[in-house]
Protein backbone atom coordinates (compact mmCIF):
# COMPACT_ATOMS: atom_id res chain seq x y z
CA UNK A 1 0.00 0.00 0.00
CA UNK A 2 2.26 2.86 -1.32
CA UNK A 3 1.46 6.28 -0.25
CA UNK A 4 -1.11 5.21 2.13
CA UNK A 5 -1.30 7.33 4.81
CA UNK A 6 -2.53 6.71 8.68
CA UNK A 7 -1.10 3.22 9.75
CA UNK A 8 -0.72 4.47 13.38
CA UNK A 9 -3.10 7.39 14.53
CA UNK A 10 -2.01 8.44 17.91
CA UNK A 11 -5.42 7.70 20.56
CA UNK A 12 -7.22 5.68 17.96
CA UNK A 13 -7.75 8.41 15.55
CA UNK A 14 -6.61 7.22 12.16
CA UNK A 15 -8.54 9.78 9.62
CA UNK A 16 -6.64 8.31 6.45
CA UNK A 17 -9.15 6.26 5.08
CA UNK A 18 -12.08 8.82 5.92
CA UNK A 19 -10.49 11.64 4.01
CA UNK A 20 -9.21 9.85 1.08
CA UNK A 21 -10.29 10.41 -1.78
CA UNK A 22 -11.56 7.33 -3.84
CA UNK A 23 -13.99 6.37 -6.70
CA UNK A 24 -16.77 8.53 -6.88
CA UNK A 25 -15.90 11.56 -4.37
CA UNK A 26 -17.80 14.09 -4.65
CA UNK A 27 -16.24 17.55 -2.63
CA UNK A 28 -19.74 18.79 -2.77
CA UNK A 29 -20.64 15.73 -0.36
CA UNK A 30 -18.08 16.62 2.09
CA UNK A 31 -19.08 18.95 5.14
CA UNK A 32 -16.04 21.62 5.79
CA UNK A 33 -17.56 21.84 9.13
CA UNK A 34 -17.22 18.43 9.93
CA UNK A 35 -14.28 16.57 12.18
CA UNK A 36 -14.40 12.70 10.48
CA UNK A 37 -13.56 9.94 12.66
CA UNK A 38 -12.59 12.28 15.63
CA UNK A 39 -14.37 12.25 18.55
CA UNK A 40 -13.44 15.03 20.94
CA UNK A 41 -13.87 19.14 20.44
CA UNK A 42 -11.69 21.83 20.41
CA UNK A 43 -9.57 21.32 23.76
CA UNK A 44 -8.75 17.24 23.08
CA UNK A 45 -7.95 18.28 19.31
CA UNK A 46 -5.54 20.75 20.73
CA UNK A 47 -3.76 17.56 23.41
CA UNK A 48 -3.88 15.17 20.53
CA UNK A 49 -1.65 18.05 18.15
CA UNK A 50 0.54 18.45 21.50
CA UNK A 51 1.01 15.05 22.33
CA UNK A 52 1.90 13.34 18.89
CA UNK A 53 4.44 15.80 18.09
CA UNK A 54 6.94 13.69 19.79
CA UNK A 55 5.71 10.72 17.54
CA UNK A 56 5.94 13.18 14.63
CA UNK A 57 9.34 14.43 15.99
CA UNK A 58 10.98 10.86 16.13
CA UNK A 59 9.68 9.52 12.60
CA UNK A 60 11.19 12.43 10.88
CA UNK A 61 14.91 12.19 12.75
CA UNK A 62 15.07 8.82 12.17
CA UNK A 63 13.93 9.21 8.10
CA UNK A 64 16.85 11.76 8.24
CA UNK A 65 19.31 9.41 10.34
CA UNK A 66 18.71 6.84 7.91
CA UNK A 67 19.01 8.87 4.54
CA UNK A 68 22.55 9.86 6.03
CA UNK A 69 23.17 5.72 5.27
CA UNK A 70 21.73 5.73 1.50
CA UNK A 71 18.10 5.65 2.23
CA UNK A 72 16.61 7.43 -0.31
CA UNK A 73 12.76 7.53 1.45
CA UNK A 74 10.96 11.42 1.77
CA UNK A 75 8.23 12.61 1.75
CA UNK A 76 6.30 15.54 -0.15
CA UNK A 77 3.12 17.34 1.22
CA UNK A 78 1.11 19.36 -0.90
CA UNK A 79 -1.03 21.58 0.32
CA UNK A 80 -3.67 23.61 -1.78
CA UNK A 81 -7.43 25.47 -1.23
CA UNK A 82 -9.06 28.15 -1.13
CA UNK A 83 -7.55 31.69 0.51
CA UNK A 84 -7.46 31.52 4.14
CA UNK A 85 -8.36 28.35 4.66
CA UNK A 86 -5.54 27.66 6.99
CA UNK A 87 -2.42 26.53 4.99
CA UNK A 88 -0.07 28.62 6.63
CA UNK A 89 -1.34 27.45 10.54
CA UNK A 90 -0.37 23.48 9.00
CA UNK A 91 3.07 24.64 8.48
CA UNK A 92 3.62 26.98 11.44
CA UNK A 93 1.43 24.46 14.19
CA UNK A 94 2.18 20.83 12.55
CA UNK A 95 5.14 21.00 10.56
CA UNK A 96 6.59 23.91 13.02
CA UNK A 97 7.18 20.72 15.86
CA UNK A 98 9.33 19.28 13.41
CA UNK A 99 13.53 19.89 13.17
CA UNK A 100 14.11 22.58 10.74
CA UNK A 101 17.02 20.96 9.58
CA UNK A 102 14.52 17.91 8.27
CA UNK A 103 12.10 20.17 6.70
CA UNK A 104 12.36 21.60 3.20
CA UNK A 105 9.01 24.32 2.78
CA UNK A 106 8.12 26.28 -0.40
CA UNK A 107 5.26 28.79 -1.19
CA UNK A 108 4.30 28.66 -4.59
CA UNK A 109 3.54 32.16 -6.53
CA UNK A 110 2.50 33.26 -9.98
CA UNK A 111 5.58 31.47 -11.33
CA UNK A 112 7.96 34.02 -13.14
CA UNK A 113 8.06 34.48 -17.12
CA UNK A 114 11.93 32.16 -16.76
CA UNK A 115 9.91 29.82 -15.00
CA UNK A 116 7.18 29.61 -17.39
CA UNK A 117 9.54 29.13 -20.35
CA UNK A 118 10.80 26.23 -18.66
CA UNK A 119 7.15 24.13 -18.56
CA UNK A 120 4.87 23.94 -15.27
CA UNK A 121 6.47 21.42 -13.81
CA UNK A 122 10.11 22.37 -14.17
CA UNK A 123 10.41 24.77 -11.03
CA UNK A 124 8.22 22.43 -9.03
CA UNK A 125 10.99 19.36 -9.97
CA UNK A 126 13.65 21.79 -8.19
CA UNK A 127 11.43 21.89 -5.43
CA UNK A 128 11.07 18.45 -4.31
CA UNK A 129 12.39 17.11 -1.09
CA UNK A 130 16.05 15.57 -0.92
CA UNK A 131 16.35 12.31 0.91
CA UNK A 132 15.36 11.45 4.32
CA UNK A 133 13.48 14.94 4.21
CA UNK A 134 10.02 16.46 4.46
CA UNK A 135 8.73 18.94 1.65
CA UNK A 136 5.89 21.24 2.43
CA UNK A 137 4.61 22.65 -0.87
CA UNK A 138 2.13 25.86 0.23
CA UNK A 139 0.53 25.74 -3.53
CA UNK A 140 1.67 24.14 -6.35
CA UNK A 141 1.36 22.84 -9.66
CA UNK A 142 -2.08 22.21 -9.09
CA UNK A 143 -2.32 26.06 -9.45
CA UNK A 144 -2.17 24.96 -12.87
CA UNK A 145 -5.24 23.04 -13.24
CA UNK A 146 -7.20 25.48 -10.74
CA UNK A 147 -6.60 29.32 -11.15
CA UNK A 148 -5.91 28.74 -14.77
CA UNK A 149 -8.84 26.67 -15.19
CA UNK A 150 -11.30 28.98 -13.78
CA UNK A 151 -9.76 32.33 -14.57
CA UNK A 152 -9.05 31.48 -18.04
CA UNK A 153 -5.16 31.88 -17.75
CA UNK A 154 -4.25 29.03 -20.00
CA UNK A 155 -6.12 27.96 -22.74
CA UNK A 156 -8.81 25.00 -22.13
CA UNK A 157 -6.82 22.38 -23.91
CA UNK A 158 -3.91 23.54 -22.42
CA UNK A 159 -5.10 22.79 -19.26
CA UNK A 160 -6.76 19.75 -20.15
CA UNK A 161 -3.38 18.53 -21.29
CA UNK A 162 -2.13 18.91 -17.68
CA UNK A 163 -3.82 16.07 -15.50
CA UNK A 164 -1.89 13.23 -17.17
CA UNK A 165 1.29 15.47 -17.52
CA UNK A 166 0.87 16.04 -13.59
CA UNK A 167 0.06 11.93 -13.07
CA UNK A 168 3.60 10.97 -15.09
CA UNK A 169 5.52 13.67 -12.98
CA UNK A 170 4.37 12.03 -9.93
CA UNK A 171 4.54 8.92 -10.19
CA UNK A 172 8.05 9.32 -11.18
CA UNK A 173 8.57 11.08 -8.58
CA UNK A 174 6.82 8.48 -6.14
CA UNK A 175 9.05 5.83 -7.61
CA UNK A 176 12.33 7.87 -7.12
CA UNK A 177 11.04 7.12 -3.05
CA UNK A 178 9.41 10.20 -2.40
CA UNK A 179 5.56 9.46 -0.40
CA UNK A 180 3.37 11.84 -1.87
CA UNK A 181 0.38 13.42 0.37
CA UNK A 182 -1.77 16.04 -1.26
CA UNK A 183 -4.50 17.79 0.97
CA UNK A 184 -6.69 20.19 0.44
CA UNK A 185 -7.98 21.79 3.34
CA UNK A 186 -11.66 22.53 2.65
CA UNK A 187 -13.64 25.28 4.35
CA UNK A 188 -17.10 26.87 3.19
CA UNK A 189 -17.54 29.87 1.88
CA UNK A 190 -19.44 31.74 5.01
CA UNK A 191 -16.10 30.57 6.95
CA UNK A 192 -13.92 32.13 4.59
CA UNK A 193 -16.16 35.53 4.72
CA UNK A 194 -15.67 35.38 8.53
CA UNK A 195 -11.57 35.22 8.41
CA UNK A 196 -11.55 37.54 5.27
CA UNK A 197 -13.62 40.10 7.59
CA UNK A 198 -11.04 39.09 10.91
CA UNK A 199 -8.43 40.34 8.43
CA UNK A 200 -9.99 43.47 8.05
CA UNK A 201 -10.99 43.78 11.73
CA UNK A 202 -7.14 43.72 12.90
CA UNK A 203 -4.83 46.27 12.04
CA UNK A 204 -2.00 43.48 12.21
CA UNK A 205 -3.73 40.92 9.93
CA UNK A 206 -4.11 43.91 6.78
CA UNK A 207 -0.81 41.98 5.30
CA UNK A 208 -2.30 38.99 4.93
CA UNK A 209 -5.80 40.80 2.89
CA UNK A 210 -5.72 40.92 -0.30
CA UNK A 211 -8.83 42.50 -2.39
CA UNK A 212 -8.23 40.01 -5.34
CA UNK A 213 -9.28 37.04 -2.23
CA UNK A 214 -12.83 38.96 -2.76
CA UNK A 215 -12.68 39.02 -6.44
CA UNK A 216 -11.98 35.46 -6.20
CA UNK A 217 -15.30 34.48 -4.07
CA UNK A 218 -17.52 34.99 -7.29
CA UNK A 219 -16.12 32.27 -8.50
CA UNK A 220 -16.89 30.20 -5.59
CA UNK A 221 -18.89 27.05 -7.50
CA UNK A 222 -16.15 27.58 -10.31
CA UNK A 223 -13.15 26.78 -8.22
CA UNK A 224 -15.23 24.14 -6.62
CA UNK A 225 -15.97 22.12 -9.54
CA UNK A 226 -12.27 22.38 -10.94
CA UNK A 227 -11.18 20.82 -7.24
CA UNK A 228 -13.74 18.04 -7.82
CA UNK A 229 -11.59 17.89 -11.40
CA UNK A 230 -8.76 17.56 -9.89
CA UNK A 231 -9.63 14.78 -7.77
CA UNK A 232 -11.43 12.99 -10.41
CA UNK A 233 -8.39 13.06 -12.72
CA UNK A 234 -5.21 12.90 -10.32
CA UNK A 235 -6.00 11.08 -6.91
CA UNK A 236 -3.89 8.34 -7.81
CA UNK A 237 -2.41 4.87 -5.66
CA UNK A 238 0.88 6.51 -5.45
CA UNK A 239 -0.51 10.05 -4.17
CA UNK A 240 -3.58 10.08 -3.13
CA UNK A 241 -5.62 13.30 -2.41
CA UNK A 242 -7.35 13.58 0.96
CA UNK A 243 -9.96 16.00 1.57
CA UNK A 244 -10.00 17.54 4.84
CA UNK A 245 -12.45 19.52 6.17
CA UNK A 246 -10.71 22.81 7.50
CA UNK A 247 -13.41 25.22 9.31
CA UNK A 248 -12.38 23.58 12.46
CA UNK A 249 -8.71 24.63 12.52
CA UNK A 250 -7.81 22.28 15.12
CA UNK A 251 -9.19 19.21 13.23
CA UNK A 252 -7.69 20.58 9.89
CA UNK A 253 -4.23 19.75 12.05
CA UNK A 254 -4.62 16.93 13.82
CA UNK A 255 -5.61 15.13 10.61
CA UNK A 256 -2.89 16.61 8.52
CA UNK A 257 -0.47 15.78 11.72
CA UNK A 258 -1.41 11.93 11.26
CA UNK A 259 -1.49 11.77 7.93
CA UNK A 260 2.07 12.60 8.06
CA UNK A 261 2.49 10.17 11.11
CA UNK A 262 1.21 7.60 8.92
CA UNK A 263 3.22 8.16 6.17
CA UNK A 264 6.35 8.16 7.71
CA UNK A 265 5.24 4.71 10.28
CA UNK A 266 4.56 2.98 7.02
CA UNK A 267 7.96 3.97 5.70
CA UNK A 268 9.33 2.60 9.04
CA UNK A 269 12.21 4.61 8.95
CA UNK A 270 15.30 2.70 11.42
CA UNK A 271 17.80 4.24 13.40
CA UNK A 272 21.57 3.23 11.15
CA UNK A 273 23.37 0.78 12.58
CA UNK A 274 27.11 1.53 13.50
CA UNK A 275 29.29 1.54 10.43
CA UNK A 276 32.18 1.23 13.07
CA UNK A 277 33.03 -1.06 16.02
CA UNK A 278 31.43 0.82 18.83
CA UNK A 279 34.35 -0.61 21.96
CA UNK A 280 37.53 0.24 19.58
CA UNK A 281 35.62 4.04 18.86
CA UNK A 282 35.30 4.18 22.84
CA UNK A 283 38.90 3.22 23.73
CA UNK A 284 40.29 5.62 20.83
CA UNK A 285 37.97 8.53 22.44
CA UNK A 286 39.09 7.51 26.01
CA UNK A 287 43.15 8.21 24.25
CA UNK A 288 42.14 10.86 22.52
CA UNK B 1 25.11 50.82 15.32
CA UNK B 2 24.42 48.52 12.12
CA UNK B 3 24.77 44.94 13.61
CA UNK B 4 24.28 45.46 16.87
CA UNK B 5 22.35 42.68 18.54
CA UNK B 6 20.75 42.33 21.80
CA UNK B 7 19.22 46.00 22.65
CA UNK B 8 16.07 44.52 24.10
CA UNK B 9 16.93 40.76 26.12
CA UNK B 10 13.84 39.96 27.69
CA UNK B 11 14.28 39.61 31.49
CA UNK B 12 17.08 41.75 31.59
CA UNK B 13 19.50 39.31 30.11
CA UNK B 14 20.97 40.85 27.28
CA UNK B 15 24.31 38.88 26.58
CA UNK B 16 25.30 40.37 22.99
CA UNK B 17 27.43 43.31 24.46
CA UNK B 18 29.19 40.47 26.58
CA UNK B 19 29.61 37.92 23.95
CA UNK B 20 30.76 40.17 20.91
CA UNK B 21 34.14 39.94 20.13
CA UNK B 22 36.32 43.33 20.32
CA UNK B 23 39.74 44.67 20.63
CA UNK B 24 41.91 42.48 22.10
CA UNK B 25 39.70 39.23 21.96
CA UNK B 26 41.20 36.08 22.78
CA UNK B 27 39.19 32.90 22.87
CA UNK B 28 40.99 30.83 25.33
CA UNK B 29 40.27 33.11 27.77
CA UNK B 30 36.54 32.58 27.54
CA UNK B 31 35.27 29.22 29.83
CA UNK B 32 33.09 27.37 27.74
CA UNK B 33 31.24 26.35 31.24
CA UNK B 34 30.01 30.14 31.88
CA UNK B 35 27.01 31.73 31.61
CA UNK B 36 27.67 35.62 31.00
CA UNK B 37 25.04 37.38 32.15
CA UNK B 38 22.83 35.11 33.14
CA UNK B 39 22.13 34.42 37.08
CA UNK B 40 19.66 31.72 36.63
CA UNK B 41 20.68 27.67 36.37
CA UNK B 42 19.21 25.61 34.07
CA UNK B 43 15.65 25.88 34.96
CA UNK B 44 15.20 29.52 34.78
CA UNK B 45 17.49 28.84 31.41
CA UNK B 46 14.63 27.03 30.01
CA UNK B 47 11.82 29.08 31.83
CA UNK B 48 13.63 32.36 29.50
CA UNK B 49 13.70 29.94 26.38
CA UNK B 50 9.98 29.47 26.29
CA UNK B 51 8.62 32.65 27.25
CA UNK B 52 10.78 34.58 24.86
CA UNK B 53 9.29 32.07 21.62
CA UNK B 54 6.97 34.41 20.84
CA UNK B 55 8.66 37.74 21.32
CA UNK B 56 10.85 36.41 18.49
CA UNK B 57 7.87 34.70 16.39
CA UNK B 58 5.95 38.20 16.07
CA UNK B 59 9.08 40.09 15.23
CA UNK B 60 9.77 37.24 12.61
CA UNK B 61 6.48 37.64 11.70
CA UNK B 62 6.54 41.26 11.16
CA UNK B 63 9.91 40.99 9.23
CA UNK B 64 7.89 38.37 6.69
CA UNK B 65 5.52 40.82 6.28
CA UNK B 66 7.51 43.91 5.86
CA UNK B 67 8.64 42.54 3.03
CA UNK B 68 5.80 41.78 1.34
CA UNK B 69 5.27 45.23 0.85
CA UNK B 70 8.64 45.86 -0.17
CA UNK B 71 11.20 46.19 3.24
CA UNK B 72 14.16 44.55 2.25
CA UNK B 73 15.36 43.51 5.42
CA UNK B 74 16.30 40.31 6.19
CA UNK B 75 18.41 38.28 9.13
CA UNK B 76 21.69 35.34 8.56
CA UNK B 77 22.52 33.52 11.70
CA UNK B 78 25.93 31.35 11.18
CA UNK B 79 26.65 28.74 13.56
CA UNK B 80 30.23 27.21 13.50
CA UNK B 81 31.87 24.78 16.40
CA UNK B 82 33.80 22.23 16.98
CA UNK B 83 31.85 18.90 16.62
CA UNK B 84 28.90 18.06 19.02
CA UNK B 85 28.78 21.45 20.32
CA UNK B 86 25.56 21.67 19.88
CA UNK B 87 24.47 24.05 16.56
CA UNK B 88 21.57 21.31 15.99
CA UNK B 89 19.88 22.13 19.29
CA UNK B 90 19.92 25.37 18.41
CA UNK B 91 18.27 24.96 14.70
CA UNK B 92 15.79 22.67 17.21
CA UNK B 93 15.00 24.66 20.13
CA UNK B 94 15.72 28.07 19.08
CA UNK B 95 14.74 28.07 14.97
CA UNK B 96 12.35 25.21 15.78
CA UNK B 97 10.33 28.66 17.72
CA UNK B 98 9.80 29.91 14.54
CA UNK B 99 7.31 29.59 11.67
CA UNK B 100 8.94 27.60 8.99
CA UNK B 101 7.65 29.52 6.00
CA UNK B 102 9.74 32.74 7.57
CA UNK B 103 13.38 30.14 8.06
CA UNK B 104 15.80 29.10 5.27
CA UNK B 105 18.01 26.28 6.99
CA UNK B 106 21.45 25.19 4.89
CA UNK B 107 23.85 22.65 6.34
CA UNK B 108 27.06 22.88 4.56
CA UNK B 109 29.11 19.50 4.00
CA UNK B 110 32.18 19.75 1.50
CA UNK B 111 31.81 21.56 -1.24
CA UNK B 112 31.12 19.04 -4.47
CA UNK B 113 33.44 19.31 -7.18
CA UNK B 114 31.60 21.68 -9.40
CA UNK B 115 30.71 23.84 -6.24
CA UNK B 116 34.48 24.43 -5.73
CA UNK B 117 35.24 25.16 -9.58
CA UNK B 118 32.81 28.24 -8.90
CA UNK B 119 34.98 29.43 -6.04
CA UNK B 120 34.18 28.97 -2.73
CA UNK B 121 31.75 31.93 -1.88
CA UNK B 122 29.46 30.93 -4.99
CA UNK B 123 26.85 28.05 -2.90
CA UNK B 124 27.26 30.73 0.44
CA UNK B 125 25.61 33.27 -2.16
CA UNK B 126 22.92 31.10 -3.61
CA UNK B 127 21.88 29.91 -0.32
CA UNK B 128 21.62 33.85 1.87
CA UNK B 129 18.11 34.61 2.86
CA UNK B 130 15.82 36.80 0.34
CA UNK B 131 14.13 39.81 1.68
CA UNK B 132 12.12 39.20 5.11
CA UNK B 133 13.49 35.57 5.80
CA UNK B 134 16.19 34.60 8.76
CA UNK B 135 18.70 32.37 7.12
CA UNK B 136 20.69 29.97 9.21
CA UNK B 137 24.13 28.71 8.13
CA UNK B 138 24.93 25.20 9.87
CA UNK B 139 28.74 25.69 8.73
CA UNK B 140 29.51 28.30 6.27
CA UNK B 141 32.38 29.54 4.05
CA UNK B 142 34.15 30.10 7.68
CA UNK B 143 35.24 26.00 6.72
CA UNK B 144 37.48 27.71 4.11
CA UNK B 145 39.81 28.93 6.87
CA UNK B 146 39.04 26.46 9.69
CA UNK B 147 39.37 22.81 8.52
CA UNK B 148 41.37 24.26 5.75
CA UNK B 149 44.32 25.92 7.53
CA UNK B 150 44.05 23.13 9.99
CA UNK B 151 43.99 20.33 7.87
CA UNK B 152 45.66 21.75 4.93
CA UNK B 153 43.09 21.27 2.58
CA UNK B 154 44.02 24.24 0.62
CA UNK B 155 47.40 25.89 0.20
CA UNK B 156 48.18 28.40 3.35
CA UNK B 157 48.87 31.50 0.60
CA UNK B 158 45.07 30.91 -0.87
CA UNK B 159 43.67 30.65 2.85
CA UNK B 160 45.86 33.51 3.96
CA UNK B 161 43.82 35.42 0.94
CA UNK B 162 40.48 34.48 2.12
CA UNK B 163 39.79 36.74 5.35
CA UNK B 164 39.77 39.47 2.82
CA UNK B 165 37.72 37.86 0.63
CA UNK B 166 35.27 36.87 3.49
CA UNK B 167 35.15 40.75 4.56
CA UNK B 168 34.38 42.05 1.63
CA UNK B 169 31.34 39.66 0.94
CA UNK B 170 29.79 40.09 4.15
CA UNK B 171 30.11 44.16 3.24
CA UNK B 172 27.88 43.28 0.55
CA UNK B 173 25.23 41.23 2.12
CA UNK B 174 24.82 43.65 4.92
CA UNK B 175 24.63 46.44 2.67
CA UNK B 176 21.87 44.56 0.69
CA UNK B 177 19.87 44.63 3.79
CA UNK B 178 20.98 41.77 5.64
CA UNK B 179 21.79 41.67 9.51
CA UNK B 180 24.76 39.14 9.69
CA UNK B 181 25.16 37.54 12.85
CA UNK B 182 28.14 34.60 13.47
CA UNK B 183 28.13 32.92 16.13
CA UNK B 184 30.56 30.12 17.83
CA UNK B 185 29.44 27.91 19.92
CA UNK B 186 32.30 27.57 22.46
CA UNK B 187 32.97 23.75 24.38
CA UNK B 188 35.66 22.50 26.05
CA UNK B 189 37.61 19.25 24.73
CA UNK B 190 36.58 17.47 28.36
CA UNK B 191 32.66 18.05 27.27
CA UNK B 192 33.50 17.00 23.58
CA UNK B 193 34.48 13.45 25.24
CA UNK B 194 31.47 13.23 27.02
CA UNK B 195 28.80 14.11 24.54
CA UNK B 196 30.92 12.09 21.81
CA UNK B 197 31.04 8.72 24.15
CA UNK B 198 27.01 9.41 24.73
CA UNK B 199 26.93 8.98 20.66
CA UNK B 200 28.84 5.54 21.64
CA UNK B 201 26.23 4.70 24.00
CA UNK B 202 23.40 4.64 22.51
CA UNK B 203 22.41 3.05 19.49
CA UNK B 204 19.84 5.77 18.82
CA UNK B 205 22.70 8.44 18.54
CA UNK B 206 25.13 6.10 16.45
CA UNK B 207 23.68 7.99 13.42
CA UNK B 208 25.91 10.83 14.32
CA UNK B 209 29.11 9.56 15.17
CA UNK B 210 31.76 9.78 12.84
CA UNK B 211 35.62 8.14 13.71
CA UNK B 212 36.85 11.11 12.35
CA UNK B 213 35.52 13.43 15.04
CA UNK B 214 38.08 11.44 17.07
CA UNK B 215 40.68 12.22 14.77
CA UNK B 216 39.66 16.02 15.04
CA UNK B 217 40.34 15.70 18.42
CA UNK B 218 44.54 15.61 17.79
CA UNK B 219 44.23 19.16 16.08
CA UNK B 220 41.98 20.47 18.88
CA UNK B 221 44.79 23.57 19.64
CA UNK B 222 45.17 24.17 15.84
CA UNK B 223 41.44 24.90 15.76
CA UNK B 224 41.34 26.72 18.59
CA UNK B 225 44.25 28.96 17.26
CA UNK B 226 42.14 28.57 13.70
CA UNK B 227 39.49 30.26 15.74
CA UNK B 228 41.37 33.26 17.32
CA UNK B 229 42.43 34.07 13.95
CA UNK B 230 39.32 33.86 12.33
CA UNK B 231 37.73 36.19 15.05
CA UNK B 232 40.87 39.05 14.63
CA UNK B 233 40.32 39.42 11.23
CA UNK B 234 36.43 38.74 10.66
CA UNK B 235 34.37 40.39 13.10
CA UNK B 236 33.40 43.48 11.39
CA UNK B 237 31.17 46.00 12.66
CA UNK B 238 28.52 44.71 9.92
CA UNK B 239 29.24 41.44 10.78
CA UNK B 240 30.35 40.56 14.06
CA UNK B 241 31.65 37.22 15.94
CA UNK B 242 29.96 36.35 19.47
CA UNK B 243 31.64 33.39 21.45
CA UNK B 244 29.02 31.47 23.09
CA UNK B 245 29.90 29.13 26.26
CA UNK B 246 28.31 26.14 24.94
CA UNK B 247 29.05 23.40 27.93
CA UNK B 248 25.80 24.20 29.09
CA UNK B 249 23.30 23.82 26.05
CA UNK B 250 20.57 25.63 27.63
CA UNK B 251 22.93 28.55 28.03
CA UNK B 252 23.82 28.54 24.52
CA UNK B 253 20.14 28.02 23.57
CA UNK B 254 18.98 31.35 25.76
CA UNK B 255 22.23 33.54 24.41
CA UNK B 256 21.51 32.84 20.73
CA UNK B 257 17.91 33.47 20.82
CA UNK B 258 18.62 36.63 22.34
CA UNK B 259 21.16 37.42 19.40
CA UNK B 260 18.52 37.15 17.11
CA UNK B 261 15.81 38.88 19.15
CA UNK B 262 17.99 42.07 19.41
CA UNK B 263 19.04 42.07 16.06
CA UNK B 264 15.33 42.14 14.65
CA UNK B 265 14.33 44.43 17.49
CA UNK B 266 16.98 46.41 16.03
CA UNK B 267 15.32 46.18 12.72
CA UNK B 268 12.09 47.32 14.29
CA UNK B 269 10.02 45.84 11.76
CA UNK B 270 6.58 47.25 11.61
CA UNK B 271 3.48 45.56 10.39
CA UNK B 272 2.25 47.03 7.00
CA UNK B 273 -0.40 49.63 6.28
CA UNK B 274 -3.26 48.76 4.15
CA UNK B 275 -2.64 49.45 0.78
CA UNK B 276 -7.01 49.34 0.26
CA UNK B 277 -9.52 50.99 1.57
CA UNK B 278 -10.66 48.85 4.66
CA UNK B 279 -14.38 49.88 4.78
CA UNK B 280 -15.07 49.95 1.30
CA UNK B 281 -13.52 46.40 1.28
CA UNK B 282 -15.67 45.68 3.99
CA UNK B 283 -18.75 46.32 2.13
CA UNK B 284 -17.20 44.41 -0.99
CA UNK B 285 -16.43 41.44 1.39
CA UNK B 286 -20.37 41.28 2.57
CA UNK B 287 -21.61 41.84 -0.94
CA UNK B 288 -19.58 38.63 -1.96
Amino acid sequence: MNGEAGAEGAAGFDPAGLLRVGEGFRLADVDPNSAPGFDGGKDEGAQLLASADDALSELQEKLFAQSRFGATDSVLLVLQAMDTAGKGGIVRHVIGSVDPQGVKHRAFKAPTIEERARGFLWRIEQALPPDGIIGVFDRSHYEEVLIHRVRGLSPLAEVEQRYAMINEFEAKVAASGTRIIKVMLHISKEEQEKRLKERLDRPDKYWKYNPGDVDDRAFWDEYQHAYQLVFERTSTEVAPWYVVPADRKWYARIAVQQLLIGTLAAIDPQWPKATFDVESEKRRLEES
